[in-house]
C-alpha cells in the first residue's frame, strides 16, 4: 500500500473526521505547550531573525492546525516586545517583521478545510494583536501549504527557525518491507503491530525502518534549519526495551483483536488480517537517542517522557473517545484494504474490548516530547 | 457577496469542472507561452539566482495549473544548461540548486486536487530531466500552495523572481459598490456587466475598482519581486475605448439574456437578476498602461493583444464549449446568488444564443499579454 497516496487523516468536519475527533491530540498539545513556547523563546533570543520561518510538519486538518500556530505567533510578538520595550533607543532593531509560516503534510491531507479557515485565522491575530498592545507593528503573515512526506526534504536550505511536529512521527514512511517473506505472506500473521505472539524478526523490521525513517526525517530539517534553529517533536514511544506493554502498542493488541472478532464472524477473511501491518512505531527513549547521536548537526536539549491520564470527564466512555480518535487516524487505511463497510463493527468492538480492559488495569500510553537544536 | 469566500473555480474533475472545462484557456495560454518562456531566460539571465523564486497567481485547479509550472522549470533548465555549457569553468556557478514554486488561489480553490497530483508531478520532472541530459543536476523543487487575495501581499519581501498569471486579473476583487444606491438598488438594472443600456456611473464603478485592484496588485508584487525580476500577466482585455463591442463584454451580454429568458418563464425573479452584477473588467491597452505608469518600480517591456479563434473543431458546438467554460467559472458566484436549480437552464440558454450570434458575426475577445520588469 502506497502510504504517501492512502494515509491522511480523516478530511472534513463530519462526525468521525479528524477535525471532530482529535480532542486527545488537543490535550496532550496543551500538556507540553509550555515546552513549545520555551524553545519558541530560545530560538528567537538565539538568531533574531528578520524573517522568522515556522513548520508544522504532520499538521492535519482541524481546530489544532492553526491553534498552535497562534499560540506560537503570540509568544513571538510578546517576546519581541518585552526585547522592544528594553531596547528603546533601537526600536525597530529585533522586531521580525516576516513570519513564514509553512503547513506540511502528506499530499492527501484535506488542506482544503485549513485554507478556507485562513482569512478568518488572519482576521483574529490581527484583532488580537490590537486588542493586546498599541504599538502598531503587526509582522505580516505568510502561510503556505507544503504537501509532501516529511521523510524527505520539504524546504529550502536554513529557511527555517522553528519546526514542530505533533503526534506525527511515530508513522513510519511505510509499512516495513521485512513483515514479509519473498512470497509476499505475513510473518506477523493474525496481529498489525509487535505482540506478544510476533517474531523476533518483526521487531527488527519495525525497528529498522524506524532508524531509516527518524535519520532520514533529522538529517532533511537539519539541511533545512538555521544554526540555532530548534525543533519540538511530539510523538508516541515505550516505557522500555519491551515492544509489548500496556502503552501504546496496547491499542494496537485491542485492534488485532477487534479485527479477529470479525474474522469468526465471517466478516472478514483471515488472509487479509494477516496481511495488514500498521506502519507504526513506538520507539524507546534509547533508540530515539541513539538516532540523534548519530546526526552530528543536531542536538538534544530535553527529552521528556508525557503520560496521559486515561480517564475522561465526558459523556462518552473512554474506549469510544479512543475508538473515534483511531478511526480518525486508521480509517484511509483500513478502508483501502478491507474496505468501508467493516468500519463501524470493527470500532464497535474496539471500543467495546477498550472498556472492558480500562477497569482491568490502566493502560498508560506515553509520549515523548524531544527538544533539538541545529548546530 | 463576500468574492474571497464565494468565488472559485469548480472543483474537483467531473463533467462541470473547471478541469475538464479550461481548454480555451489552456490553448490560449499555448499562443503565449514562448513570450512567458522568453520573460523567464530573461530574468534568469539577468539575476542568475541559486535560488529561484516563480508564483502562479490565480493558479486555479486543473490541467493548467502544473503544466505552465513544468514549461517554467524545463525552460529555466535549458537556459541554465546552456549558460554551463558554455563556461565549463565555473561549471555550478550559475546553476539554480533550488527551484521554489508558488501556487496561489483563493482560499476556496481546490488545492488538494492539485496536491494530490504532486507526487506524480514529481516523478515526471525528474525522469524528464534523466532522459534530456546526463549532468546529474537536478535542482530542488519546493512547491507550496499559498491561499489568498492577490490584491494584497502574498509572499515575503523581494523572495520571488519570477511571477505568472492567466486568465485572473480581469477578477475584481469585489463586485464594484458604486453599482449600488444607498438602499442598495442596482444602477445597472437587468444586466450582468457594463452594457449598451448601462449608465454612465456603471462605466465609472467598473474603472474605479479595476483602477484601485491592479495598482494594488502592482505594489505587492513589486515588493515581493527581486530587482529585475519579471511578470507574465494574461487577461482579458478590450479593443478601444467604448466598452461595448464584439469581444469580452458581449459574453456578459449573451449571460444577462439568459437570465432574462428565466425570469421571463418565471424561473427567477426580475429583482433578483437587477442585484447580481459580475466582479470583472475589461480594461482597455491605455487604462493597463496609465496603471503601470503610476507604479514607479515597474516597468512595462512588452504589451501584446491576442486574438483567439472562435471556430472550434470539436464535437460539440463553440456556443456549448464556451457555455461549459463560463459555467465552470461563475458557477459559484451564480448558485450562492440565485441557488444552484436555475444552472442547467441557464447555461443551455447561454449555448444557444451564443451559437445564434456568432453566424451572423465573429465574436472576437481580446486577451492582453503583459512582461513587466522590477525596477
Amino acid at each position: 500500500m502506497d502510504v504517501e497516496k492512502v494515509f491522511h487523516m480523516t478530511g472534513g468536519v463530519g462526525k468521525t473526521s479528524y477535525a471532530k475527533n482529535s480532542s486527545l491530540q488537543k490535550k496532550a498539545c496543551d500538556k507540553v505547550k509550555h515546552i513549545i513556547l520555551e524553545a519558541v523563546e530560545e530560538v528567537y533570543l538565539a538568531t533574531t531573525p528578520k524573517s522568522i520561518g515556522i513548520a508544522d510538519l504532520g499538521c492535519s486538518s482541524g481546530p489544532n492546525t492553526l491553534s498552535i500556530i497562534k499560540d506560537i505567533f503570540q509568544a513571538i510578538q510578546s517576546i519581541s516586545h518585552k526585547i522592544m520595550m528594553h531596547r528603546r533607543h533601537h526600536p525597530h532593531h529585533l522586531i521580525s517583521d516576516e513570519f513564514r509560516v509553512y503547513l506540511n503534510d502528506l499530499p492527501t491531507n484535506d488542506f482544503n478545510s485549513i485554507f478556507k479557515a485562513l482569512p478568518e485565522f488572519h482576521r483574529l491575530l490581527r484583532q488580537d494583536k490590537n486588542k493586546d498592545n498599541n504599538d502598531g507593528l503587526i509582522p505580516s503573515i505568510f502561510m503556505g501549504g507544503y504537501p509532501g512526506s516529511f521523510y524527505g526534504r520539504l524546504f529550502p536550505n536554513s529557511s527555517l527557525h522553528f519546526v514542530h511536529s505533533s503526534y506525527s512521527l511515530h508513522w513510519l514512511s511505510r509499512v516495513p518491507p521485512a513483515l514479509y517473506d519473498k512470497e509476499g505472506n505475513s510473518l506477523n500473521k493474525g496481529c498489525v503491530y509487535i505482540s506478544e505472539s510476533s517474531p523476533e524478526v518483526v521487531q527488527k523490521a519495525y525497528l529498522n525502518q524506524f532508524q531509516q525513517d527518524f535519520s532520514l526525517f533529522l538529517r532533511s530539517r537539519s539541511e533545512e534549519l538555521v544554526v540555532d534553529g530548534r525543533m519540538v517533536l511530539i510523538f508516541l514511544g515505550r516505557r522500555g526495551t519491551e515492544h509489548v506493554d500496556k502503552g501504546n502498542s496496547f491499542f494496537w493488541q485491542i485492534l488485532s483483536r477487534s479485527f479477529a472478532i470479525l474474522v469468526s464472524q465471517g466478516g472478514i477473511e483471515q488472509e487479509k488480517l494477516d496481511s495488514y501491518d500498521v506502519h507504526f512505531y513506538a520507539p524507546s527513549r534509547e533508540e530515539v537517542e541513539e538516532e540523534v547521536r548519530k546526526q552530528e548537526s543536531i542536538k538534544l536539549e530535553r527529552l521528556d517522557t508525557v503520560e496521559m491520564d486515561t480517564i475522561e470527564q465526558g459523556i462518552e466512555s473512554y474506549g469510544t473517545t479512543v475508538a473515534k480518535a483511531v478511526r480518525a487516524i486508521q480509517e484511509s487505511m483500513i478502508s483501502s484494504h478491507f474496505g468501508e463497510k467493516i468500519l463501524d463493527a470493527l470500532f464497535d468492538n474496539f471500543a467495546r474490548l477498550l472498556d472492558d480492559e480500562v477497569v482491568k488495569e490502566d493502560i498508560k500510553p506515553i509520549t515523548f516530547v524531544l527538544v533539538l537544536r541545529k548546530i
